[in-house]
């Protein structure tokens, strides 16, 4: 899972993200789906609209055996305890065994010293991506916390640095969600704009980005950068489009999910992708 | 727990379905669900919609007390590990001890060796009613996987040589939830039209689905092939109804809900209800 | 935490619970839940729709630390279970010791032995607002079973005498929800009028609205009476709003997430505040 190290041009990226969101729709990939309490059902909903196939099996009992047959696994610590942890680490390791490409969502790992240990633990196993807000990217990187729980202070441009000092260390492709996605392999950076300035204020919409960077990397899994990039793009492009009629956050999120189903790859080709 | 043996016409059952929802509504019946993560929002709001009253009751230190005092018992396998699959036995002998009807859904019983344990140890306390997929239905009908996960493949058409083995083997009756639901108790097959082509795109509206069943044979422990027909009827006749307004996944959940509240004996006429 | 003892205007209330709904907004208080699975996604969301930060931190392993860090902790019984205790007598002395204002939702707590002890266990560590319908209030007068579940049959007129012994009983304000909430302190009693019939309806608001109180009680620590009424106007004046423009339950949720968001001190002046 070696990200990719060639530059591409902005059209290049907007093609490659427009060919990975059809194929999703197309392959339907089986996206197993570790992910706190709170963002199951978002994450699930978000999955399906684009056509991925979500499946939420976090134990040991079966995690392992599950992540052989999956496409992708997410892995969320947003609600850790020693039996989810278990299971995390079962389902990592079935993966790596298999071959399945996995994302990390270090939620609010400066939080605690359990999270801190949990994600240290993971980040061994080589995540094909790793997404956070400035705050969590920003905390793997220095050690030290910088976040207060689960929402970000910093702004996605301070944890550039940041991002591409963790994408070189564990060799994978880094997310920073903001207001500005950054996405990172450690060489090349690319900047995503669009959204709505209210998608904060939708509950575990981060932890759905990082569900849908398990559905695009399930289709492209040679592609890390692309993959994740076209996950932004999608909540981009559908959360700017769910923006233009919603009144607040419910109605938003309501929206988004709509929007999300009827992405095709006309709409995508208004994904705006900057490189740094 | 008996299937009924008698065959009846699509005017009667009709009319047992209206009777049934209509009895929802005046006797709110408690009704435990033992669920995924995933649907415990979706099924605790439809169970609100129609007039029952949901109760998560999920562990071992208080599942099968409460079970002796619900109208009914819901035991889906969605997101199954060992603490609660000991809750979900427990609560099963409670329903049993108690006489309480109790309705299974075996998510994705195909997809691991733990869930087909799950599954076959669960059978062997008499459901009144199974609900699965076709791939569900299948897999117990033949002890061989036929799903990739939550999502199943086959037609519902496909399975109803498999529904009614199953309803024979363990004398309950069992839906196949599809685009067309088929309602057995191994010799009367009833088929059902109505929803949404959206529908599979809500997550959990399945296990929403199976929570309904509890509503209905909590109200109707006796008729557990009119409960089940009663139950998908409600989802079918509001899923139309709402699909005529929705824009995609994220406003058809809402308004499915909405319907849901509005349903009434007129409404429920135009049930599309069809003997095999 | 000693509830206030002086008596106060109703025009004084009103401006208290302007003033602290704007606090919210401005300090973003850091809000940790232990709360039910049904209750995960609504009341992360309604704490984000009004400004303030939810954590869904439960497990003994970090809950213990992070109350430490929170502005206040809510410990909602919903779904309990032996490891879950754990957790929130963990994060309940962790919040004790640290001086973190904390809030009991003591849910269902008549329908068995196992919450009935829990509850017993969690308040002798001294909540400062203890939220529940009527029949757990009265529940926890008694020590006898008024309750068939979550939802409760007895009115909060009803609960009044109930919820003044239990205040002065433990030194907390005590909220009782229902067509008219009830809040007190053991000697004031104030009436809260507005939101809408459908609102019981929405699975999990009451939960809610126990996670609103840690968000006000979070910014007003020393005067948990207005605190507790700042939360429950909040959802009086918000439900009210959205059940105007409102269908049924599935429109009606969706349309209070978008008018918390929307609420500022203007529109919490219609807040219907009654002394007793």
């Amino acid at each position: 899972m070696t990200a990719p190290t060639t530059t591409s041009s902005t059209a290049a990226l907007s093609a490659a993200v427009a060919e990975i969101v059809e194929r999703v729709r197309t392959q339907s990939p089986l996206v197993q789906c570790i992910t706190n309490f709170v963002s199951m059902d978002l994450a699930a909903n978000v999955l399906n609209a684009v056509g991925a196939s979500p499946a939420m099996v976090h134990d040991a009992c079966e995690s392992g055996e599950f992540a052989a047959i999956a496409s992708a696994l997410c892995v969320n610590i947003g609600s850790p305890s020693p039996s989810w942890a278990a299971g995390m680490t079962a389902a990592v390791e079935g993966a790596v065994g298999a071959g399945t490409p996995w994302v990390l969502d270090p939620v609010a790992v400066g939080a605690t010293a359990y999270r801190r240990d949990l994600v240290a633990g993971l980040l061994e196993h080589g995540p094909a991506v790793i997404r956070g807000n400035a705050g969590e990217i920003m905390s793997i990187a220095t050690s030290v916390s910088a976040g207060r729980g689960v929402d970000s202070i910093a702004s996605s441009d301070d944890a550039v640095d940041a991002a591409r000092q963790v994408a070189t260390r564990y060799g994978a492709v880094v997310v920073v969600s903001g207001r500005v996605d950054v996405v990172t392999d450690g060489q090349q950076v690319v900047r995503l704009h669009g959204g709505d300035d209210r998608m904060p204020m939708i509950t575990a919409l981060g932890c759905s980005a990082t569900a849908l960077v398990g559905a695009t990397i399930g289709v492209a899994p040679q592609r890390p950068l692309h993959a994740a990039l076209a996950a932004m793009a999608v909540l981009a492009v559908a959360g700017e489009r769910a923006g233009a009629r919603a009144q607040g956050p419910g109605s938003l999120r309501v929206a988004l999910l709509d929007e999300l189903a009827a992405l095709d790859t006309g709409r995508m080709g208004s994904a705006r992708i900057e490189l740094a």
